[in-house]
């Protein structure tokens, strides 16, 4: 089969949250057609379509039997968004292949394909694969199937070829990201003690997380060690609430703060909870006479990490197909949701794709060279899968 | 003379900056209500009428000779407000007359017009007055005043009698306050060395501000300790400049935030200067990489304290009317524009006025008795500026 043309096929369909297709929204384009393409050109392998939303699907490919090497991709791309020199929707030149998705993660996805066409023709079992929904967005997609898929699949491997420049990621850490409102009491500045600032307060509760959380003291050796940033702050002496939001603060510098509101992202290591960090953070704001006002979590999401002693195989389809080993720095990587799956069923996962640039950006690309050269080595992981299975 | 008579003429003349007159604005019926007053009733004084700005005049009142008790007022009130269970221009209750401007500061005004009035009546010279704009809003009466006499008058004791309980009150500490904006790098928050966090650095050079000025270190035995105030914050990462004011911040987490401004308000014992502020932070900014987009001074000025050895006469004023000598906490006040005479003239200044309540409130008032102690307290003052003059 011909890698590079069914990633153009897959590039030229649009899956971002603006998308609409007969029957779906956002990525059920890419779905209709992987589940088509599958039941005609790959019949030795089911195709289960799993509802994830209205108008949302994942797609769970396996043959039959225990699924043993596990190739997970999502469908979805973040939006177009402007100023493209290339077409969006797919551009060749120079060995690149330009277009919305090209590189996160339509490559990927043309490279799982690949692996279930080789192993069908070799009559390899055990190769299974998950095409699903949602990951740039809310890992809607990512959830339901753990929801749905709690323990009844064991892979010895799980590898999502986001794009990584053709190294192996085998890890990566956790987020925690929160908004806080801290509440204090207004008063006269040249009176310390008629009021109480809420936007020191706010400093003193997120000084308190950065000292527990993110200290600097005892990095991963691999995942490096935790971030702490405060993302965004308002805060000021309210004038007047708003029904949602930021209120409307005074302009003059000689009223108290009695109001702050942040925004803070942690990337952990350790596993931490949100209800952890929200009380580290709360019991600090009170110590200082402040109230917490509201404390929500937006992201909470655990680490994991692969030990290279489990990695062999994919090491040796590395060295084959890219000519060398070598992992990527987890501290140079975001999240991947690939973690769920690590932390959900505890088995070996990497991240692992190809080579590219612009992802979220403008003109993103694929390397072409670097498609099938992962194509190939997801090839060799079905050869040691099929190798075993013969043992 | 009937001081409180002449109070109640005082407030129902309306003095904030919504005030409209035939001639002028503000205090501008004040003023004319007060040149006619003395030009009919004390004779014996000239009224020098000062123009500080379109429709607005300072007073200055003198009898031709050197002055050496200098009294002065401001005319302008701050606004009426809403939520007024008295008559807002006058209402005598209990002993006491509510009204806007009753305590600050026509309550002081009435008091000089009795001492001016018994001047006269007893043939003592060295008495003068001013009577002036805008201590309320930008300082402009004290300032236009000051540059029109920077040193053709040295009195030996100038007393402003903004309300203060009857206390006397001989400093105030300086005030610093000034807008700040930090401008950094945006970066994505796994890898914080992407970008450059401009909130985490505003922070560290607010905390230069505050380690180097007002680090609780050698608290004034009479102003008490400097106070830091960040009164005003807002921080994020950049998704569209404004023309004017702050910029529209993107509503993600994952962004290493670029741009943060701030006001802060500083209360200062020692004599700083805006520049040696602006420089200090400047540099603890730029050691993390961060710039400072702009810095601007909303109000810098200085602090004052008149030395008790020097307020002998003061004090045997304050007994005899008052009943006991006593100074009000200077830590318990706000700035008063009485130092910039203070300042610029190197002269014993105090504050001391009326007893009163609801200043820059509802329901203002000022304790009728404390008017005539006051006035009394002032002749007293004459009395004591007569019989120097006769040594």
């Amino acid at each position: 089969m011909d890698v590079i043309f069914l990633l153009k096929q897959l590039v030229a369909i649009r899956s971002d949250r603006n998308a609409k297709t007969e029957g779906g929204i956002f990525e059920f384009g890419v779905a209709q057609f992987l589940k088509k393409y599958i039941a005609e050109q790959l019949p030795g392998f089911q195709v289960v379509e799993e509802p994830i939303a209205e108008g949302r699907v994942n797609l769970f490919v396996h043959d039959g039997t225990p699924v043993r090497l596990f190739l997970i991709g999502h469908m979805d791309t973040v939006e177009e968004g402007d100023g493209w020199t290339k077409n969006v929707r797919g551009e060749e030149k120079d060995g690149k292949l330009y277009g919305r998705g090209s590189a996160d993660m339509k490559g990927g996805i043309a490279a799982i394909v690949a692996a279930l066409t080789y192993a069908q023709k070799n009559g390899a079992t055990g190769v299974g694969a998950l095409f699903y929904c949602d990951e740039e967005y809310y890992f809607a997609g990512m959830k339901k199937f753990l929801e749905q898929h709690p323990n009844d699949l064991k892979p010895e491997l799980v590898v999502c070829p986001e794009p990584t420049q053709g190294l192996i990621r085998r890890g990566c850490r956790g987020i925690i990201q929160f908004r806080a409102v801290v509440r204090g009491k207004k008063g006269h500045v040249a009176r310390p003690k008629s009021g109480n600032n809420a936007i020191d307060a706010m400093m003193i509760g997120l000084e308190a997380l950065r000292q527990t959380y993110a200290n600097g003291e005892k990095p991963d050796a691999y995942l490096g060690g935790e971030t702490f940033t405060l993302s965004s702050i308002a805060g000021g002496a309210v004038q007047a609430e708003t029904k949602t939001g930021t209120p409307l603060f005074s302009s003059v510098g000689n009223v108290i703060p009695d109001y702050c509101e942040a925004m803070v992202d942690m990337r952990t290591i350790a596993s931490l909870s949100f209800d952890e960090i929200a009380n580290t953070f709360r019991a600090a704001v009170e110590k200082t006479g402040c109230t917490v006002g509201k404390m929500i979590s937006e992201l909470s999401v655990g680490s994991f990490t692969t030990e290279e002693s489990l990695l062999a195989p994919v090491e040796a389809a590395q060295a084959a197909a890219f000519g060398r080993v070598a992992y990527e720095s987890a501290a140079a990587g975001g999240y991947s949701d690939v973690q769920m799956i690590a932390e959900a069923w505890n088995v070996p996962a990497v991240v692992w794709g190809p080579k590219g640039a612009g992802m979220h950006g403008v003109d993103e690309y694929v390397d072409l060279k670097s498609v099938e050269q992962l194509a190939d080595a997801f090839c060799r992981l079905v050869d040691h899968v099929q190798n075993l299975s013969h043992e």
